[in-house]
């Protein structure tokens, strides 16, 4: 049988009252939930009983809520992200593919206004047959590595920046009008679309 | 030894003289191109044994130059697009994958306002592994096969429509910020990046 | 006579003394009013005896103060909503109508990402002479929707999503382009305006 | 049985063989149909015998093409437009009614900077169930009718203007924001769109 | 001696220290300060003295310091506001008029959803040589004013409204893509600039 | 009685056919049109005798048709334009106001880019009670002369420049955003509307 | 040795905890740092003994910590604002210059609605082989400056103002479309990008 | 004496017979002219006598009219552009320093999709104390060569590339908020000015 990923709850626009009760239907199906951007106020705002059954990480603010699967998968997805202000969007990509049973690996910090930390990197990148890459700003990395590698590369913009970033829709822009053949797209912040779409190309998405 | 894409010549801001002097050195060195964003005029304008060496299609505006490999691939990439005025990138998306030994099967007028259309056509797209789907306006056809679908969807919104379409602005943040997950999105009309993106998948992807 | 919207107050750029001073005036004149974008603040900072003669709607940010009419139609207006996060504009829709007199069916969480929701309860919309379509995103639920129901279909685009949903205008956008014939359109999170254009279509709608 | 909108043919993206193609079988089906964005070098680009039993109008660029189906409703629906510019938007409203068998009456050049020319005809215009408003640039029609008029109003912004009219967006927005309730909203210039949505207000409208 | 604008301070972009400052050096001076812009935050953190010679006005957020000249001119001026919400910038005007010398009179909640109100009031406003509209949403009071009303129409669109209002932009375009002849438009919100250009009008300037 | 803009035609969305029947129509009644945005074409497409009773004018595209009132003000109006390349728009308020009867003074090319031309013409300009400011690009002209001048200041912002001039809207907003009190502005490239806004302020304006 | 710009650290997307770990890795190597964007909060949330090594500004949110180099050179920069509330990106800038030992002169309040104040320190400025002009709302001092001063001129604009002043949007298509030669220009607010800017063209700068 | 930029007119606005009155008066100085935007339409519209007087480019539209100074620096300048779509601005960048008696050196197609054709030139690059970097699309170039050059780097965005690319915007918010310190950016496609701010580093600038 196919690893699938199995539900996820958005919780952006819900109370903390609709997602408890989200929750507690899950626990009474013993279902296994991924919660995505979750803050932290509202994961505090959760029952003790069902706060104590959910793991939150803050950085990205996901949480994993009862059973998750075993890693099932390694060494098949990168995450390459140009600063540390990426790494939100990062790790709720790796944490996506980590509840689906997927480890990724995870670099950070590999900006191409250093060209030689990318540099460094690039024969281990190499290596995996999908990368998702992680970048705000003016996201060159996007470009220089779709030079780089021909692999499937899945670019996720960041809001990172101010003024002419334009919250994200710079990068955004750069990234679809790249000089770089076959580069593919996300949502603003969309770690979770790309893990997601590194699911399908694994062949273990499987719908609800 | 991998199967690549050798060359495309993005032929948008070129002269007619540019774009000669390009096939001449392909010529010269009996490489393949492929061209893209070749208008009727320019194709009219080469000089006549470049041009009797060019094999053109009005719809798509591109073209074959000189050997194209033969086909090593098929039953792996569907291109399904929602209405006929999608023709032309879609036309694109195939017309690349052909000249890089790809065959990818077609499926024209499947908008989801008759949704009995694609409905009829679902289990023949799920065989698949990787589609490309082709949609303007409202991209609905986006969403809806990204519910009904689970390998690779590549989205490529086209520049179809009026007034609030945006010249395909709407499509590209409908596809974007699609309810389903999982999509992956290329630029306005870039049937041509959609087909690489599918090749980086399929591993035929060669940088150059 | 006909049923009429009597009065409506639109709270978002007035204070509670404002609002107060509005209330007491049409409590002077027995008259019922229907609040809109009433916040828990601001209700909270009424005095004590109007507040307590106002029904107050947390979801919607609706109140009904004074006198409301009693149900006079049901059975000819749905409310169909493409997600739980576009619940709040559905409700302040549903609220509106029974503040003058219309029961209306509502049916949450029928998104498109997954059709079969949509196709389970089809027939039963298709029942009703008027739909109003709430949807965020990609608001592809209208699209599909104004393909397979052929009564009045009013569309609310919401502001639910991030990044390139641009706070709705990508939802609005899409239903303006969609392409099915004949949807029309309010303001982004409009469900109060939704409300009376089907009161409108019911020839209950008195104008002030 | 019920009268119906047979098929209409959105011909702006369509090349006069693909236009040809869809005639000729429609006429081996002895079915009408509906051509709209058909301009003056397509028309002439038919073959002749298409040609002569197409009656296309230049004002609005809409063709019926065949058989047309008689008057089976009138003194329902008025189109009231702002200015001469505001013409070939509320034309092609009135002819795709036409084509479904409804006679629409057209009012023109009421715009509010000369308020009296509204005033003079408002008692004729709230005679009709149904008006179909046509304007562009500050497109302050909308909302003084809306004012004054308790029918089902559906709104159709148009491109005319230059500057901060910004190709209709104003109008569009303008149309949307209105402070008159429950105004309802068309694609810029779609007259072709209101008139399918008076077409199911009046229950006319069959799916395709 | 002409009346003047004697000195106007922005308060946005300033703390109350830099804003306790310039009064303190006013103070010195004897000279008469407008502020604009205060809000109750900053206007409570002034010591104590300053607080005590500043007339603070909420609902405006101006405040005059020191000295206000004399009422030298009224009967020239009306301020002829849409709606309640567009109260804080119609008051900005007033404020501005009176701190030069110019007592103007207002009008509010004309708006045009309920033409009849501004009718009653019409013959009242044509009496003045100089009117300043102030409108949000659709702003089409403009332009029914622009054709009722003959004098100088100084239009001020305010942010009023939500989703496709966008702050004020859909007000100022619909103004300046305005069916009527040559109103005039500051920017949105900007009661103060209306009110400096009105003194511009009565050649009352004066030029800092 | 007092002077008036007796009829101004805009012809932009206009064909000939309608244009000649608008002037035929006015010949009959012996009255004076004002024709703006008629390009060369249409004027030469106008029937023979129309056209001989009409004086047009290539650089603004406007046009006199039929009696032309005399001269009866002069000395209260002057145009400044920064550019040649804002000439047209100057042009277009120029003839506005002759046919009107009032006699502008023009002053062209005193950009700022070279302060010494503006100095050298400021005793000039401040002479009149009212200056029409033209100009394109950054349009730091309307900021210099509303430092420097304290009359009325009407400001045109033109569609000159390219780039992030963006077809006027940066003219347009630096306007209405400048730091200078008390301008107010007209849509992009409406020499027309600046001259009718000044024959406002002239008491000269008679509404149609 | 050249001089160079060591390290600079733009704390907006970072946690208190990331900033101090990063100050805590530059005090075991002894390095200074420059940290931008720093706001009073996260500046208090620092450890003691980081906070006591960390000199910081709060008008423009920047910090030195550790060792400052001595001043190195002087006379060969003047940053010019238009008005106070453009003083924090300007002191961002002549903080960015003095960490890499470049002591900048700064002339604040010189907006062109007040000509003479510019013109009277003209001289002054010219002086200088390089210019940063910081200037919001309609940015005219750019264009003013560019057409007076023939040395180098960076150009930042501000996020000072509100409506049509977008957030800086506009001050920095105004500076990009000037109608003066040879200016250049950064992001909005981009103080430090300046200095670098500067920097370079002093030779000093040295890359990471 | 300093070499300086005598004078440059921007043709884009002008008709033929401006253009050709503004040469008449040049000749008559004996004054060489700049002329950009100079298309072959207006060219071949000259008066033989003065086009015999014109050297024209084709390519970057520019055109020296009378005499050019001879070359006076050399080695100073290095334009470097990402693709041969970029040619036109990199041209009339060198174009404008050739006028100016500066010879540039020009080094085209290094984008960073095929990041060794960089590499490979680098160290001819670094010698130049100012670079000109040319780039469409995403730009990319800018923030690779801003991370391994470290003299003064103007960035010129163009306008090359569809859909995203947004005509330029892309690549100019791209360069503005590029990751690399101390880019600084002109306007989209405008070479003059990239050589102009390149001449005021030399201080070979002369104002008008
Ligand atoms: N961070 C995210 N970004 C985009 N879509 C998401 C995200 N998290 C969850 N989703 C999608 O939203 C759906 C859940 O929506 P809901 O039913 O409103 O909780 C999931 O099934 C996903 O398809
Ligand atoms: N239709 C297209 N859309 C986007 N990129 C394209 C297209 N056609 C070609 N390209 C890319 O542009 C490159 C060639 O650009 P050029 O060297 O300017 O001809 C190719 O290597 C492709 O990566
Ligand atoms: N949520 C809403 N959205 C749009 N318009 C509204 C809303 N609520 C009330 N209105 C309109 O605003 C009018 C009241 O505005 P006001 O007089 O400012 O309270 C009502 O008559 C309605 O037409
Ligand atoms: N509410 C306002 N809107 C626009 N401009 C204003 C406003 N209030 C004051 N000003 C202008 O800002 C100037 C003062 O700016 P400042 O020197 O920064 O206080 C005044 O002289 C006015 O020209
Ligand atoms: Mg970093
Ligand atoms: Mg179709
Ligand atoms: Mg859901
Ligand atoms: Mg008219
Ligand atoms: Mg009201
Ligand atoms: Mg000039
Ligand atoms: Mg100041
Ligand atoms: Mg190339």
């Amino acid at each position: 049988e196919r690893i699938g990923l199995s539900e996820a709850v958005f919780c952006a626009g819900k109370t903390p009252q609709q997602i408890a009760a989200i929750l507690q239907s899950a626990s009474e199906r013993d279902a296994g939930l991924l919660l995505t951007r979750l803050d932290a106020e509202k994961f505090a705002a959760l029952p003790g009983e069902l706060k104590a059954a959910t793991e939150w990480c803050p950085l990205s603010q996901t949480a994993f809520f009862g059973p998750v699967p075993p890693v099932s998968s390694a060494g098949t997805i990168a995450i390459v992200a140009a600063g540390t202000s990426d790494a939100p969007a990062a790790r709720e990509a790796e944490r996506t593919l980590r509840h689906a049973g997927v480890e990724a690996s995870v670099i950070i910090d590999v900006g191409v206004a250093g060209l030689w930390r990318l540099m460094d990197r690039i024969e281990e990148i190499r290596r995996f047959p999908v990368v998702i890459a992680v970048a705000g700003m003016d996201a060159a990395l996007a470009s220089v590595l779709g030079g780089l590698y021909s692999g499937s590369l899945i670019c996720v913009p960041t809001s990172v920046g101010y003024g002419a970033a334009e919250e994200g829709r710079t990068a955004l822009n750069a990234m679809l009008a790249s000089c770089a053949p076959g580069l593919v797209i996300t949502n603003i912040d969309n770690g979770y679309g790309a893990a997601c779409a590194a699911l399908r190309m694994l062949g273990v998405m499987k719908l609800r």
